[in-house]
């Protein structure tokens, strides 16, 4: 114990020591909690897992704002507690899922990069408690993160109680590793004075009023290690698309070998397109991302990617033990921002990032679906989708064509739930090529979709739907009464496929 | 003529004067035009009918990129006589918008902000002829805009050749006005240095290479004015609305009297609810937008806005007269800017813009239509309310609740085209009253959009979409297959009322 009080450098603090079950006691119903954590990284686990148990023999209900999505199974907990009112502004967990869809609870799908001015202009309710996993409190106060910075700093600053949990599993190696910023008040702010990918504008840890501090919790539990699959047949070959795209960029001189800072979304296909880059020409690389995946780690080793911003690290169970174990050869070439600072549109403008993310579906114009199965279940939320999307160089998306055995075209009339539009959408990638949609009015980009990206059971029938559209006219041409046809088959007869072919 | 010389300063030039004739002779079939002018304000006048008569004879099509709509029946013309391939990034022509809808030209419906970058990195066609309106060319060869500034400066930067109308018509005091910025290449630019409404960070006039300056033509016609109508009864109630919630704002301690710089878009909802403000309490406010209407200056004189930063200037006719014989009046309290500063991301956010916009139609969830009639029909297009509302401190938007005497319902179930997403919304006023959908999640704002913002008329009728979609769960509950069952209802039936009620 008397080793772990070194954490906390403040002296003062160190008599603040509590279990996670007397912290977790000071909630109460109705509160609002900001936690740390985005994308399993970084998370508070022993306070949350005690609010569990008391809900056990309690009724409460709290709402739970994050950086994004949490693991160790706190969401899972949390929604099969019943504890939850709001959610906010991410999650990725199956069961909190089925809550949000029956109506049990509420979800707030909200731009990664807005929260922190939510929260910091007072528009959303008030964080009671920010609830911050922490590798060490310095003797100043900085509460120094661990493996994500997310919307920790904002929920610190603007709390009216801290309780920080210290993880003396995480790598102290970390500590030097954030670069915490705040902007301040929209109207009073100066411009953010980052021009680099690699320029460190602010402080290695977020700065506090000491004396919001109430609690401090020791823990040694893991960050949940990420679930993504590795590279499929068709993921690789999605990513050699890409890469296509990129040398008929660089041929006709808009980008270099060195590429612009890239930009990758959470999930299995937006890290294999990453990895496809490890046996390419491209060299020189930045990353200015939310998330560091396993391939960007690989992209590292391999001599390619020379500097990385991200706002958290979350890697697979053998990528975590191999990077963390040996930090010291990537320390010099990350550093850690707040999902503010990862996200923000100056920035992102600024550096002209090439941004790719994966769709759920898109239209035959180009719109985006990137959280709704059929237009009404949320599966994860928007992200910082529409963050990077609306303000990148390139706004790539990725999907594959076809989904369920064929069942489902991944390219449909009229996307169910539009997240980004048409005027921001610059490629769409499939298994089968790519659509560069630039500079390309709505009935050229049609052409170009069901030519590159539909899947060839699709063309057809895709094709038929179009035609008929034409016949309506229109700058955007819909036969609108049957521009959801394709889900409605789906719902009923379990396949988009609406004549007698057999799905592949 | 002589004193006419004396407005081109660099006297090389002189001899470069020839006759609109000659000057349209210059321009090939296949070639691409950057054309001056914003909301029908300081638009080349002409050169472009000296094109359109020269299709009279000859057969050829160009593309007419501009900074916004043309006035003095430009795009009338053009769409007329047929020369047009491909448009962008915003018009508002009846003739025009006919040939789009029929498929005849092409329509690129871009954000304002956006198309600069687009032209600097050369994604879309290289401009062959800049076609700039000027008061005047200085000794080191700037060209000094007119009544807008909009995309002129990207134009005649990257553009091959250069033909300047300096049109004596237009108010000489304009000059000093303009404050022309380039932000450099993505990837190598620093910040934008523009922290207040009213910063200087430019010239006055467009630097350009001289020897691209390929002719110059003098004109001497007028901006065509404004084609707003005044507030009627309706508008003015949103503008209350919109007051009132304001007023909230202040009361928990949001804004205060002097609120936040206020964006406004085109067109008589938005110029009527700005001049709802001139009785109002509200002092000391600022301007930074597109396009100052009546309703600002107005505003200017009552001494309630103390500066108001614009890409263009768009009156009616007498508001011309006034402001324009007395612009010493205004001088030092407006400045013009390209549109790529005036709906830069960057500084929207940071000065956390209020931003004012009128639908189309939006639905129960919030997601905005801008754009299209029923989903296919190109009305005018996005123009830059997407670059205000993906990044403003309030996104609004205004819209009456029906038209068409009660056949239309601006709140649909399903937003037959998505402009704005859900995300992005913040506000919504009709003259029934305002949803705030700030932090609400999907199933909350329904219940705020069909209280406060629904007509009465289809209350019912949209309660009764409502709770059949609530039978089928999800985030975000829909019936797809009815989603559009009242535009459906519209094209049949002449009107979205499904039930036997009269239309009001």
């Amino acid at each position: 114990m008397e080793k772990n009080l070194e954490r906390i450098k403040a002296a003062e603090l160190q008599e603040r020591l509590v279990s996670p079950e007397e912290a977790a006691s000071w909630i109460q119903d109705g509160m609002t909690l900001g936690l740390s954590g985005f994308t399993r990284a970084g998370d508070v686990k022993a306070v949350p897992f005690a609010l569990v148990q008391r809900a056990e023999t309690e009724s409460f209900k709290v709402n739970v704002f994050t950086g994004a999505s949490l693991g160790s199974d706190i969401d899972k907990l949390f929604a099969e507690a019943g504890i939850v009112n709001k959610r906010l502004p991410f999650q990725a967990e199956p069961a909190m899922r089925k809550k949000i869809n029956e109506g049990e609870m509420l979800f707030v799908d909200h731009h990664l990069s807005h929260t922190a001015e939510w929260i910091r202009s007072s528009v959303i309710e008030p964080v009671d408690f920010a609830i911050i996993e922490a590798l060490s409190i310095t003797e100043d106060g900085m509460i120094i993160p661990t493996t994500s910075v997310g919307n920790s700093a904002i929920f610190a600053m603007h709390a009216r109680n801290i309780i920080v949990e210290i993880n003396l599993a995480q790598p102290e190696l970390f500590e030097g590793l954030h670069d915490i910023y705040d902007t301040g008040k929209q109207g009073e702010r100066s411009p953010i004075p980052l021009t680099s990918v690699d320029d460190r504008i602010g402080t290695i840890g977020i700065p506090v009023d000491m004396e919001k501090i109430r609690g401090i919790v020791f823990t040694e539990q893991k960050d949940s290690p990420s679930n993504i699959v590795p590279p499929d047949e068709d993921t690789k070959i999605m990513a050699d698309h890409l890469l296509e795209f990129f040398r008929s960029e660089i041929r006709v001189g808009r980008l270099t070998e060195k590429l612009a800072p890239l930009q990758s979304g959470i999930g299995s296909v937006a890290n294999a397109v990453l990895h496809g880059m490890i046996d390419s020409e491209f060299k020189d690389l930045e990353v200015y991302s939310e998330v560091l995946q396993d391939a960007v780690f690989d992209l590292i080793d391999a001599g390619k990617v020379n500097f990385a911003s991200c706002c958290s690290i979350t890697l697979s169970e053998p990528k975590m033990e191999q990077v963390f174990g040996e930090f010291e050869n990537y320390r010099n070439k990350i550093i850690m921002r707040p999902q503010e600072i990862s996200n923000h549109p100056e920035i992102i403008r600024r550096l002209g990032l090439i941004s790719i993310n994966t769709a759920l579906e898109f239209d035959i114009y180009g719109n985006v679906n990137s959280t709704h199965v059929s237009g009404t279940k949320m599966m994860n939320g928007i992200g910082g989708s529409g963050d990077f999307t609306r303000n990148a160089r390139l706004a790539i998306f990725v999907t594959k064509s076809i989904a369920k055995n064929g069942n489902i075209s991944s390219i449909v009339p009229f996307a169910s739930h539009v997240d980004h539009t048409e005027h921001d959408v610059d490629v769409v990638v499939t298994e089968q090529g790519y659509a560069d949609l630039r500079g390309l009015a709505p009935r050229e980009r049609v052409e170009v979709i069901i030519e590159n990206c539909v899947h060839p059971t699709y063309r057809a029938q895709m094709r038929e739907y179009y035609d008929e559209a034409l016949t309506r006219g229109g700058q955007t041409p819909h036969v609108l009464e049957k521009a959801f046809s394709w889900h409605a088959s789906l719902a009923q007869n379990g396949t988009m496929m609406q004549k007698k072919e057999q799905p592949i």
